[in-house]
């Protein structure tokens, strides 16, 4: 957080802003080790498809920032920290098939954790105004939703199959 | 983690059911701070009715539990974990507008989380035929799903009404 203390809908926008920079941005570093750690194709190429999404969405963030006229910034998000420390574990502690399926669940899970965001950050850039926000923020919180549905099918379809 | 190496779906099912036990009951102790925390009535009665509902999840958990023959555990989990402290720094460092909002999108954040928890869960409890397991996992699943429109709704009605 920053240091001083927050009061309007716009610090709550920015600040979140920034939480999701930081949140994307370690997830760039972290899916590597993921994809790394999966079996099976699909699962590595899932990922791995991920992966290049999500660099791609920080460059929209840094869009945002743009079109609000800041420059783009990470605040440390103790979520992702949070989900990325589960995703780890499971690395270290599960293999086979508990392993590929608790993994992609755990996919599943950050890829809330950003509909959620995505869908409050959207509203918000609604609210005050800032409409090439918004539309850049739809843009990715669609992506977001595409990638929890190819997970979701492949979770039905591969991981799951019993 | 269990300090043994998990290889089954079954042994994912279980540690994810006790990850989510653990996140629930963490939930019981920290609505209360969220509820005094909020201003305005709408969003802490929102609050105040999820508490309620968390606590009917957290027996219904124990049904689950029961239903697989083991007895009710926690485990830590990190990204619920993550997720509160996210919501202490809130309460912390924002005030006013800013706090609503923001505590608001952290409610919904972690309904998001238990949303692809318990979609998760469920699938699972199919694949490996734990039919009345399944059925108490989509009551919650349902709630859960519940409580998030209704969040949304508070959203763009009150909070983010600019």
């Amino acid at each position: 957080m920053k240091g001083f203390v927050m009061k309007t809908l716009s610090d709550a926008f920015e600040h979140t802003l920034q939480d999701i920079y930081y949140a994307e941005n370690q997830l760039v570093k972290a899916l590597p080790k993921v994809e790394d750690s999966a079996n099976g194709k699909k699962l590595k190429s899932a990922i791995s498809e991920h992966l290049k999404e999500t660099k791609g969405q920080v460059k929209t963030l840094e869009k945002v920032f743009k079109s609000i006229g800041k420059k783009p910034k990470g605040e440390k998000c103790d979520a992702i920290d949070g989900l990325i420390k589960e995703t780890e574990g499971i690395m270290k502690e599960m293999k086979g098939e508990a392993k590929n399926a608790a993994l992609l669940a755990a996919c599943q899970a950050v890829e809330h954790y950003e509909i959620a965001r995505y869908g409050t950050l959207r509203e918000w850039a609604k609210v005050l105004g800032q409409s090439e926000a918004h539309d850049l923020l739809t843009e990715i919180l669609d992506q977001e939703k595409a990638a929890n549905s190819k997970l979701t099918n492949l979770a039905v379809s591969e991981i799951n199959k019993g």
